[in-house]
């Protein structure tokens, strides 16, 4: 599949990526290449890399244990550390390989590492194939806020290689698929459209190349988030938070980012056809294809008030005023809209109905 | 005095500093302005700050305990906090006000926080006047390891004002006349001559703009450290691994930064007179000079190996190797030199005799 050129650098698929890292490895001269990996991609993920890696250094592994809750600045000074009793300078290279975790953190690492060496990004997963890919975000949490500290940061390039999904869990794999409908909501029918059928064949591998090509186009137009790219937020404010509140209360199973964002597009679809109209026949059939795909979060009305809280702490929010991305149709989207907290509590009972 | 443009922003002195800032605040209708201080600068540096800022917003301090011990990232972690407690969002202003450690650690705070938000520095001590204002260095230590976290990241605009330096004690001032020196020995031997006679009356003002135009200069030319930027590490590469070596020991007194620095330039000038013929009676000068100003630093024999052991950690080291700045001449700058251990080891002998 055809190279996606993003900000500084370019986004590979399969073989062509492998051929690039090779060249790339071999002409800059490194002497050591380190690796960020978690406990299952060093297992799973890590020797497919390794066959294809056919240049003459050595390679150091460093391994964290796999986990939102490990995405921290705790587990930043053990990366750090680790690095530094390698010997890894200057002029040494991370390949991040995992998913949005090791990427995210081993991208904000790598940046700030004696003031920031170069990185390559190899997601394994559906979510950071399609989520992390462009974009330049860094970072880690603070807390259960997520991607509190970070910057943005280019990698050296992006490697998309679907063997890595083999690996995946089919939970994992279906969360990763709330982006994708995220991209096609706001900004390709067609791409939604391929999800309201279900009798139809899934072609994930083009789904992916289409998602990071939207992305790419947002970002590109957009990078520091000023307009545009605040549609990549859609369902994520009501998610995020709910996401967040889930992370944080002991009684509450953790969510996957995907059925997080579901119940948020759910959310913020009733909310757009309250404000803007959005036409009720397509905020039915959000409802019922998401939720074919997803099941339901297990919210209760008791846990509203904390949710509502968490969203406050949004990065998006700016003198204290939550940020909503709505719609008034498919892929017609509006920005910066504010919503009462009783709409908000509205928009929770119609996904709970 | 003159405002000094550097790469993305001014340089402000004295007055049109604070107006600078009443401005900027008034533009863009901050409304809540933070301040990073520790306990020295909150007493002695914010009253004459805040006696200048004629602007309506609420100011939120921020205060740290002082000294490098704290430079690290759980004090990072506590300044996050607070800005997330109090509610600051991505349209927020942290000012820094202190000296390189406040202004290292403020402005890596401010531009990991929510992936960057703006801030503005004040230096208040000589060091991190000369040193800190201009370069765009962010960061902070891991371990012993100085500035071993950090990234590249220029602050709105600079703030000097000689009248902070009143609160400093008269080791604080000498510690940033070694940086001073520096920038005479290696480009401008008329800045040098200034310290060379001892009857002479010093012009402090004079000699922290002339530094930071020196340091700014360089800056410009080469922002990334590929060449010209490393003269600036004169007398560092042993100074630096000196001042870690004193920091880790618990029988050793802490060093000044300046102490440090004094002894680098001069062992580096002894190396620089064996391997590239640096006048003898120029390094008869600096000898006698800089240890007229700082003294001598009290290291001995048993200390070499595990300074030497600390050079191999410096930052501008690529592939193992430890790179030199050194002088042919005064103001005549050599870069990437290698230098034998028992040079080094005979550089310190030169020292103590």
């Amino acid at each position: 599949m055809q190279t996606i050129q993003s900000t500084s650098y370019p986004v590979h698929f399969q073989e062509t990526g492998y051929d690039a890292i090779n060249e790339f490895i071999a002409k800059k001269g490194f002497k050591t290449v380190f690796i960020l990996v978690d406990e299952n991609t060093h297992e799973h993920c890590l020797p497919i890399l390794q066959q294809e890696l056919e240049v003459d250094v050595t390679f150091e592994v460093i391994e964290i244990e796999s986990g939102e809750v490990n995405k921290n600045l705790g587990t930043c000074m053990s990366i750090w550390q680790a690095l530094t009793d390698l010997g890894a300078d200057r002029k040494s290279l991370l390949i991040n390989i995992g998913g949005g975790v090791i990427t995210d953190m081993g991208g904000f690492v790598a940046s700030t590492y004696k003031r920031g060496i170069q990185f390559i990004n190899i997601p394994t997963t559906l979510l950071s194939m399609v989520d992390a890919s462009v974009g330049g975000k860094t970072g880690v949490d603070l807390g259960v806020l997520k991607n509190q500290i970070g910057l943005f940061a280019d990698p050296e390039m992006v490697l998309i290689d679907s063997l890595y999904l083999k690996t995946l869990s089919e939970k994992e794999m279906t969360s990763g698929m709330a982006e994708i409908i995220k991209y096609g909501l706001t900004y390709d029918k067609s791409l939604w459209s391929q999800f309201t059928d279900p009798t139809k064949n899934v072609d994930i591998e083009g789904m992916i190349h289409r998602s990071i090509e939207i992305k790419n186009e947002v970002v590109l137009e957009d990078r520091l988030e000023a307009n545009l790219r605040k549609i990549l937020n859609y369902g994520h404010t009501i998610g995020h938070a709910v996401e967040s509140y889930f992370l944080e209360s002991e009684d509450k199973t953790t969510l996957t980012h995907g059925e997080a964002i579901a119940l948020g597009m759910i959310t913020e679809a009733y909310i757009s056809s309250k404000l803007f109209n959005f036409p009720l026949s397509d905020l039915e059939l959000i409802k019922t294809t998401i939720t074919r795909i997803f099941g339901k979060v297990p919210v209760s009305k008791e846990d509203y008030p904390a949710v509502i809280d968490l969203m406050k702490h949004d990065k998006k929010n700016v003198n204290g005023q939550v940020n909503f991305v709505l719609l008034e149709g498919i892929e017609k989207y509006k920005i910066d809209c504010k919503v009462s907290i009783d709409l908000i509590k509205e928009s929770l009972d119609y996904y709970l109905a």
